[in-house]
């Protein structure tokens, strides 16, 4: 990758979610024109909610997709430049920054707010590989309205799974919801809404149940799982014991919402420092610079970093400071002038 | 204070703001049926701002009181319940909390949430207080259109003193930045912006120089300041000093921008760890409990812990985390169940 060919860029922020396209409207609004690269899931996890509710400031809630629409815009107008491409790799050894895309574009960046998300994590059972987008799905926003009239599957016991349970009843004969454990990790809020539906007839809970299989074909979808149950939790785990009972059972569809892995594979040879799972380290405190990671110049924001609250408001408020936080890195240490004479200079 | 003639809540939440707000939509959907507690300031710093250009969401910006009038009915539809009053006493060492108001009300509370944010500072000289709402002003936003042809005076270094500075060009005859050091806080960015209206001739900067005294009466207004003038900086130090200038001057306005002081004095008292400006410490870190403080039970979130960012969308991002953080502590550690029980107990 030669910089000769390379567009440069005061800042480049990778992931077009709300932490992304925040940092973006603040960075706008400092004069840095940042250019957002938009992914394969473009505006993020929450353009796969229908209704959002609990975004500050939408009293009747407000479309996933139309805020995220609605973000853009006004990062648009204050300047930021969207494009599509994904960062394949990144060298942080050099400045300003060299940044590869799966589009074959290269740029240069003096700084970079890796924004990238996190993506649905699967099961890795059988059949499950195959029949991704033939039954099976890990977004009901997306998929569910193409199995109606069927029975379905969620497995997962969180806010994710709750949500999507109670979304596909809309569209479901009937909804198992399919849980390894006895216990949920969902909101009061989701569980009350649920049981609610489970007295109408709507929704079952199969509890300390898991998914061995899915049964199907391309052509003809999904026709059955097989599933294990043992009453204290786990049952793949304890497949030999006398007490877990493992059943075929018919659905059309199994939705899979178990939580997400960080996209960071871009980020797995430079300097940045990921957790076991891929999660991104940032400094935190209380002071400036609380989304900085290993890499001076590099910063991070949303669910490439939180593993904990994951929620649209806590996601911009990382990609404000994280903007905030790259301005200050680049007027200290990238001076607007001083780029320009060091470019005056190259060309020399 | 008697549990007897207090009202029992699972959550309060001290303050309106961004960060109490989004704290309340989050807890309310938790089914915890926050109070949350209106203070002198309803609904905080956003307020007194007149178009938000920058909150994510709104692309042609939305009005502070509008968005927070928006999260106060979005905080209700859920089941918050908000009250007027300011928290004066707060027991940290029974449980649940003892909260005393300066409405005379008291309450006891299983876990509380302080998000109380900043007030303005003021100068502390003669005159101000007197005149504070007739002329003397620390919120441009809100005043600025009062004195649309006058002289105004707006003292401060900081971004906050430039940005008022700034904006009351549009009413002022000529404002007056008076800041007693010779170099400024403020960023370059804002700097710039202001000495291009030097250049026009609708700013005139006044460097080493100090407000002695505002004269005028409520109900003439703002007649005229003294002020101090030395070269080497903080002349009301130096009034002694045969190098140091005082002189009266004609304004029709005095803006105070000088910063803001955290609203933390029921505090005080707690095993709340406080820094040396008054701002409450939380955990911080990486995954849960980020907002915990020093007493179990108590998290905070605002501009009542961030002395760096200040943003809406930073606050909500805290008001979300608190909450979340709130709400696990009260499954963990005060069990709903456990509660009724306990208060069956008591009345036995």
């Amino acid at each position: 990758m030669s910089s000769e060919t390379s567009d440069h860029r005061r800042l480049i922020i990778a992931g077009s979610g709300i932490a992304g396209l925040t940092a973006a409207i603040y960075a706008a609004r400092s004069n840095l024109a940042p250019l957002v690269l938009e992914g394969d899931e473009p505006g993020g996890q929450l353009t796969l909610t229908t209704d959002v509710e609990n975004y500050p400031g939408f009293p009747d809630g407000v479309g996933g997709t139309e805020l995220v629409n609605d973000m853009k815009a006004q990062a648009k107008q204050f300047g930021a430049e969207i494009e599509h491409g994904v960062v394949t790799d990144l060298d942080d050894e050099t400045r300003p920054f060299e940044v590869e895309l799966n589009t074959g574009d290269t740029y240069t960046a003096d700084a970079v707010i890796a924004a990238s998300g996190a993506s649905a994590r699967t099961l890795g059972i059988p059949g499950e590989d195959d029949l991704m987008g033939f039954g099976v799905s890990t977004c009901a926003t997306c998929d569910g309205a193409f199995f109606r009239g069927e029975d379905m599957v969620v497995v997962g016991g969180g806010d994710a799974a709750f949500e999507e349970a109670d979304f596909l009843t809309r569209f479901a004969d009937t909804v198992y919801l399919v849980h390894r454990r006895e216990e949920f990790r969902a909101e009061d809020y989701w569980i009350d809404r649920l049981m609610d539906k489970v007295d109408d007839g709507d929704v079952e809970i199969m509890r300390n149940t898991e998914l061995l299989e899915v049964h199907g074909s391309q052509e003809e979808g999904v026709d059955h799982v097989t599933l294990a149950e043992n009453e204290s939790g786990h049952p793949s785990e304890k497949l030999d014991d006398p007490e877990t009972e493992q059943f075929d059972f018919d659905v059309g569809a199994v939705f899979v919402a178990i939580g997400h892995t960080p996209n960071t594979d871009y980020l797995q040879d430079t300097g940045v420092e990921l957790d076991d799972e891929g999660y991104i380290d940032t400094l935190g405190g209380d002071g400036g610079d609380q989304t900085a990671t290993g890499v001076e110049g590099l910063f991070a924001a949303g669910d490439v970093v939180d593993h904990h609250y994951q929620q649209a408001i806590t996601a911009g408020g990382m990609g404000c400071k994280a903007a905030i936080d790259a301005d200050d890195y680049l007027e200290r240490e990238v001076p607007a002038e001083s780029e320009a004479e060091a470019a005056a200079e190259a060309d020399d």
